[in-house]
């Protein structure tokens, strides 16, 4: 269901709403703590009186829930604890549940779903677009899912069974049905009556799509521009024919780039032989941008989008478990490179302290590799045709580099330890962790990139563990090899 | 300048018109060649010849380049190398370097404004708005910006003084000054009357602006609504007089969550007394949100966007140059700390190879929480009143997985040293150091925050800094104490 305009409410922040619901509830709470305590001395229990305030209370922060917009109704919920959220969901008008869910966080979402039994969210359901269902379905049983299908008339189940249908990051999970086409055989008068006749159009509809007697896609005219024309004039004279259209399993983050790209509000999605079938709208492209950029951070440190700050302790725990569980192992690994040189470092335990260094640094030079050619990846300017050319770069600055930041700390670790021999090992280490580093900050986005992996997220972890490996595996086998 | 829908080319994507230049150049070039080396035999030079093909293929090249939308173009120089994308840049007809300085990035601008000399600079600007000049200005020199101003008319200049007067990051930076407005005591038919003596609308308009008689902003009236009611209906009957505006001062961030949220197209910013200054549209919020994820990705890595894979080796080791000699810094004192421990790693190599897995656990656990709690703030869920509730269920899962993973690698230490009393120091220093990062990971971002610094960016090297020097320091501490 569309937003309507009408129900935003402006003059305060979300956070100021926030705060009211709080001290509402922080309210409510002081009032049943101090009818109890009196019970408790009184012997009985003053049900009326903690009734009736209790009514008020609660009529209060209802009246004041039914008066925000579901995104800041949203934003309540998500920085409310548990309890207090699971109380203020109750509150909330049935008929709203919906369009409050799409709005949260996927943490809260988890709460609140539990928190509704199978009718009430099939009934939730009823008051969404078919879009909007499908964006609520990975986390609702198959069954419920099927459950809400039944309860569709027939035209919208076919939408939703199309909505469905894409996965997570095509075009057409971005897609909303509220298509508002013409043929291009008319005029401008005819086609402001035809408009008149919607009670209002969709949200962020900024064209209508111009289409054949076949409903094949033939362009768009602009709603712009059919305000400023003449009403005499046909609209076969004034609409786009060149427009930016997409298929509903392209790939979503090429959708978003065009949007950047051409500035477009929106734009119609086609089938292959040419129909529309749908729009994707700037405000879907947005939202899409928004969380997968927020997903990748999480991704990075392995957080999945399920873990809030007001989730168990226990949640967590498992949540981050395999991240950890992960890098145990590549830790493991680089301990047992400096487990097969323990016999050197028993003769000069200054290897012990100045090997981290040399790992560390190597991490450092690697990740400013890595986060570049992932960023040229996406701007798409990394090709077959340049690889050598950026390699050849890329070993320059890693040489060029090492050699002033090498001798930097080959000088220190002479100074420290008054021994040249040791400073020439950590100079020589440091400039060959650094090539090493490069081409590992090359080498393994690309090869994410070839076998269809996201190398913005899981590049760092194998960096590391290349890094610190071959940076002690370098640094104590030269110092076995010259010092020992 | 309004990007004209008209001029946007849909049947290739941008990769494609990057192919389709670079074949053309490499086409050039194999023709200077081939007349180049038969000028040798012949011991002349084929002047003419030479000029023909030339000439031939400059035109195609040329063609092409004014069929393709300015951020076409952009993409297209962003993927050349810097010789070609010099030679490309000259064949663009000198009226559209100004939108396309616009579009691409920091990188590929420096080296564009490199090859210009100002009266093409000032000549560029002349195609521009205000609003686009502002966003040019932090790449050109104080003497240019003010032959710009200077070049302007006197509306212009306002504008752009006005324009070039907003950092980046507030609102202002977002706004152009396309607004159109009416008075509230017209009819539909006559604000369509009004609208329809625009040659076109600015793009992105959604809405207009209804505004009293001193210019102070009442409501506004969607282009939607416009178009479905009756022409003999009073605008002041149907305009929303509830809307989101934003003062020109307020953070960008700020606005862009507000358009997300109430899923807005575009926006009014008005000055203190309520007066309609400019308005934000969607697609510069969209700008800004991919931009400012852009920019944290390279910062944290310490790399600014004025470099590219097509920067010279020198820039670059320039670029990463302070990156590096802070984390050197950060490296060397954690080197100390297992310095001081040397007499214990001599007796007891096996400290050396276990040590790194302390540090390194400890980094990945703290990050994990620093970017859950730089989330939980950009989301606003973090406050004083929760904070202690945080602290706790923080320490709660450290002490959690403390146990767990401690245990793990107490067990692994045991059997691979056959030291049972190494297990346990090593399950203590886990547990221990788990504890710190996650004391780290929550007080770092939220300081960072408190001083007004993002804790997106400069979190992790602090945070891996504590980790590791406290992972060193608590381990071999814990070893001196009870193995040696």
């Amino acid at each position: 269901m569309a937003r309507r305009p009408e129900d935003i409410p402006r003059s305060e922040s979300p956070q100021d709403h926030l705060e009211a619901v709080t001290r509402l509830i922080a309210k409510q709470k002081l009032v049943e703590d101090l009818v109890h305590r009196q019970g408790e001395q009184d012997g009985r229990k003053p049900a009326l009186v903690e009734g009736l305030v209790h009514k008020q209370n609660l009529a209060e922060l209802q009246k004041r829930l039914d008066g925000l917009h579901p995104a800041d109704v949203a934003y309540v919920l998500e920085g409310l604890p548990p309890l207090d959220r699971i109380a203020v969901w109750g509150l909330v008008r049935s008929d709203r549940d919906g369009e409050i869910l799409l709005e949260v966080s996927d943490a809260v979402r988890e709460t609140l779903l539990a928190d509704m039994d199978s009718a009430e969210i099939v009934a939730a359901a009823q008051h969404l677009d078919a879009d909007e269902i499908a964006d609520l379905a990975p986390d609702l049983s198959e069954e419920i899912v099927q459950d809400i299908i039944e309860a569709q008339d027939v035209d919208e189940r076919a939408e939703l069974q199309s909505a469905l249908s894409y996965p997570e990051g095509t075009v057409g999970a971005l897609m909303d049905f509220e298509v508002v086409s013409i043929r291009d055989d008319v005029t401008v008068e005819v086609a402001l009556r035809y408009l008149r006749r919607y009670d209002e159009l969709p949200a962020q509809t900024d064209a209508i799509f111009i289409v054949d007697r076949d409903d094949r896609l033939l362009g768009v005219l602009p709603l712009n521009k059919l305000l400023v024309t003449d009403p005499d004039v046909e609209v076969a004279s004034i609409y786009q024919q060149n427009v930016v259209s997409f298929a509903a399993d392209s790939d979503a983050e090429e959708a978003a780039r065009a949007f950047e790209r051409y500035e477009l509000v929106s734009a119609p999605v086609v089938s292959a032989d040419g129909k529309v079938t749908g729009r994707v709208p700037v405000q879907a492209v947005l939202d899409y941008v928004r969380e997968r950029q927020e997903q990748q951070e999480l991704a990075k440190v392995g957080l999945r989008e399920e873990e809030d700050i007001f989730s168990t302790v226990w949640a967590s725990v498992k949540n981050r478990g395999p991240w950890i569980a992960l890098n145990l192992c590549t830790a493991f690994i680089a301990s047992r490179v400096v487990g097969a040189f323990e016999g050197s470092i028993e003769k000069l335990a200054a290897l012990a302290a100045l090997m981290p260094i040399v790992a560390g640094i190597g991490g450092n030079t690697g990740n400013q590799t890595a986060t570049l050619i992932v960023r040229s990846l996406a701007l798409g300017q990394v090709s077959a045709s340049n690889a050598r050319r950026l390699l050849a770069r890329e070993l320059g600055v890693a040489v060029t580099s090492g050699v002033i930041w090498g001798s930097v700390l080959g000088v220190v670790a002479w100074m420290l330890y008054r021994n040249v021999a040791l400073g020439g090992v950590m100079a020589m280490a440091m400039m060959l962790n650094m090539i090493v580093a490069a081409l590992a900050g090359l080498f393994i986005p690309l090869t994410m990139e070839r076998f269809g992996r996201d190398p913005a997220v899981g590049s760092s972890v194998f960096l590391t563990f290349i890094t610190d490996s071959m940076g002690f595996f370098v640094f104590l086998g030269l110092a076995t090899i010259f010092l020992i």
